[in-house]
């Protein structure tokens, strides 16, 4: 297998810059060499996905879902090298890496279903009345939910499967009846390509439009920035870092015409620990959030990085004692890509030379765990250690009383997840906590975890930013296809103008608002 | 009665800029004079609407309905006075202001009724399960929309009161749970300040908390300017122009902390004649049109001002005679400012200058309905006369066949609304122009006329760029409430912790998606 740049079903190489990935673990290049994308593939993608964009709008949810069906299988069915090459590529573990493709082909099914289903596009008539006095006829509104049109997706560097080239933007996206263009991340591109291999091989099995996918290879930026550019791109999905996010949003806002990017870009997912759950449980805290915040070498974006804990009294003394000593014997760690690293042992550095901040443990180099703190007042005074520092670090904020740590939440920036330990008398001493840390976060989690995100109806995976660019859209979760499509009204149209979601008898048999009142029926 | 300027219930005016409303009847200025907000007036906005969000969030759907009730009903109480101040400051006459407030009042309703029943919310539950062999436990996950913060709401001049001060955005803002600051257009001064004396005392009278909702002046842009930029305010309403509005969208992308702006800035409403409807029924479209254009003195959004119509055969030119006739002799017209008259003056004779451009009849002066015309190629070869001309001019598009108006479609911008005049035998045999137009409008209109958006359930009242800044969003309909409101999910959250929304019992009885499937019934 020699290195290519992969658009389309139909495309081949140019000559772009050749780029290898590499293998963090052995610290060694991976062949083959894959090749950056030109601009005139860029064009040529994007005049693919146009031409696309027409046929597969048409698609019933029915033809969707069995796209995004044949997508799993396909790439259940090239499980293992995925599995082998994301691991050289990423240093994740096996097992980890199992689950995330087992995650990731359920991912593409619960979006099958909800194609299938079909009750998500918001169906809505408002039937015609006679003319009365006063008032003219009232015309026959129906409005249902419509693809927008072509979407660039930038794949995650932490989630070579769940939130890369078969990912959740590029599930929803989909689903929603939109073509999707990957820029893949030069982290895994071996993964990347198995994976658009999937995809188009689902493609062509199930009749999807040829232009329906397409992958960009690119060893830098400019690619995914001549995508969001393009002007055939509606929308854009985007996982990383809030840099290389705002970059993205700030180009879109620049365009002629502007385009939503929804960016996810990590949050620090602040953890109050309260007294009285500290005092009762304090070692069992102490041995879950260090599990939670080294999972996956800490490099989620809901890797708990902000601990608030009482300032005295014996049980904060031994539950940061019992962290300490968990921190300290934490197995070496590897990061996912040389820049992870090395921006990480910069962050760590900076931290334990930073003027309040106490380096309570660390273990061995060179990717130490690291735990850190500093008093509520310092951190006030240094907003830049609210940042999220990506890799396995901590950071704990001794609060003097329950006002203290009232204050230290209402300067938090947007977080995907905030997370209180507490008791009930806890919570209800502490309402005032609890209700501005729901204007802070998109999830609120009592007494568990923020890593592990469940891929489901309820959950929402977004907040405010910089968490992300628009806290009204969450980025996993059947929620994240409202992302991905705009309402379109029909005024009077005649039965055969109108998508299936509409037309009298229902036949698809959808939950429609039917001049006010939800229900099944037909007209 | 003296000028103020008058920001939430509490604050008088500081020494801002004074001006006064202009009449564009009788061509003199208006009594009394106002004053445009300072600085620190907005600050002052911003600071009450930040402290009133916190309480207001947690009013219950029944509270806020019974708020948006509670200011329809002042506003009505206040009609005779509302309807002869907008009268003076809009030349509209009071036939129409009288509709334009029933419609406001309704729409004050619609919204009430809407937090009152409570559905609106998303509301999901995914109940938790126990761990499985290989699958640790799914916790409880429990999500519902809940309120942004501060909305900042920028009125219309050519609603004085559906889309101004108490209009839509503000109606569906409040009925989301949010706090409104309204910068009052400049040109109708007098019926803002009516307007927000009917919504302050209606928010004292329901117990709504002070500050829920600030109006302030501003006869220039700056205050506007500083509100979008306020880190108080969390999304923007603003019914007006491109160019205002792309201002507005471009403050807000470049604040620290991006905003959404949901910015209404017009459109050209394209009208496709097709062959057989011109046979059939020229001389009725010919009124149909004429009487859509000028309503209003041309000065909706939604105002048709492109025709596209077959370019030979005697259908078409007795339709282009029947309208120029009516054209010709339309009533002089008055326009709401005088900056718009100007603005329409100098467009007119720059269209009737233009070459390629055809004037076919031109009413009498000073402000003259106007039609004109050209051929397919010259607007080909002018996008600029595509842009939206305010005011009651019509341009008439010529093409030669139907494959030349397909490709007229291709190149329109995106708008608000798109009309078909077609038999079933045109609709079927254009099925691609159909195809088309509803990827570049919200609205797609068959055999009827665009003006007149009824305020409902279905409707959709926005539309792919420049109509709007974001075409995921309405303005108009219930579903404009979702443009104020993001997700929040809670997770193993206790009874307590939930809005009522979320609760097991479902108190509320309104619609939630409890593990997959919709039901009103509690857990």
């Amino acid at each position: 297998m020699t290195g290519r740049s992969r658009i389309g079903q139909t495309l081949g190489a140019e000559s772009g810059t050749r780029f290898r990935a590499w293998d963090p673990a052995r610290g060694v290049a991976i062949e083959p060499a894959f090749v950056s994308a030109t601009d005139s593939e860029v064009e040529r993608a994007a005049a693919l996905a146009e031409a696309a964009a027409a046929e597969y709008r048409a698609a019933s949810g029915a033809a969707r879902g069995a796209f995004l069906r044949a997508c799993a299988e396909r790439l259940e069915a090239r499980g293992d090298a995925l599995v082998a090459r994301a691991g050289q590529e990423t240093a994740l573990p096996e097992p980890r890496l199992r689950g995330e493709l087992r995650r990731t082909a359920n991912q593409l099914r619960l979006f099958a279903a909800l194609a299938e289903e079909g009750s998500w596009v918001d169906a809505r008539i408002d039937r015609s009345h006679p003319a009365q006095e006063n008032q003219p006829r009232r015309p026959d509104l129906r409005s249902c939910l419509r693809p927008l049109g072509p979407v660039a997706v930038f794949g995650a560097s932490n989630f070579p499967l769940a939130f890369s080239v078969a990912g959740g933007d590029t599930a929803s996206a989909l689903a929603a009846g939109n073509p999707v263009i990957v820029k893949a991340h030069p982290a895994h591109p071996g993964t990347s390509e198995l994976a658009a291999e999937a995809i188009l091989e689902a493609a062509r099995a199930s009749g999807a439009p040829d232009g329906v996918f397409s992958l960009l290879f690119d060893s830098g930026v400019e690619i995914g920035a001549a995508l969001v550019r393009h002007p055939a791109i509606r929308a854009v999905g985007f996982t990383g870092s809030l840099a290389a996010g705002r970059r993205l949003m700030d180009l879109a806002a620049a365009r002629a015409e502007p385009i939503p990017v929804f960016a996810e870009m990590g949050s620090v997912n602040p953890v109050f620990v309260l007294p009285e759950a500290l005092a009762e449980r304090g070692a069992a805290l102490a041995a879950g959030l260090h599990a939670s915040a080294t999972l996956g070498a800490g490099q989620f974006c809901t890797k708990p990085g902000l601990v608030f804990l009482p300032g005295a009294g014996t049980a904060a003394t031994s539950f940061t004692r019992e962290l300490a000593q968990r921190i300290q014997t934490t197995p070496p760690a590897t990061l996912l890509t040389r820049g992870i690293a090395e921006a990480y042992c910069r962050g760590v550095d900076e931290r334990a030379g930073h003027a309040g901040v106490e380096l309570l443990a660390k273990s061995a180099a060179p990717i130490s765990t690291a735990l850190f703190q500093v008093s509520s007042a310092t951190l006030a005074a240094n907003p830049k250690l609210e940042e999220e520092l990506f890799g396995p670090a901590l950071l704990l904020v001794r609060y003097g009383d329950e006002r203290e740590a009232l204050e230290a939440a209402r300067r938090l920036p947007g977080q995907l997840t905030a997370t209180l330990h507490a008791t009930e008398t806890d919570l209800r001493r502490n309402a005032g906590l609890v209700a501005l840390l729901e204007t802070k976060a998109g999830r609120l989690i009592v007494n568990g975890y923020p890593t592990g995100v469940e891929v489901s109806h309820a959950i929402v995976h977004g907040g405010p930013y910089p968490a992300t660019s628009d806290s009204r859209a969450t980025s996993v979760g059947t929620r994240a296809i409202f992302r991905f499509a705009r309402p379109v009204c029909y005024q009077d149209a005649p039965e055969f103008l109108l998508p299936q979601e509409l037309r009298d008898a229902n036949p698809l048999g959808i939950w429609r608002l039917v001049d006010g009142e939800w229900t099944r029926a037909g007209l």
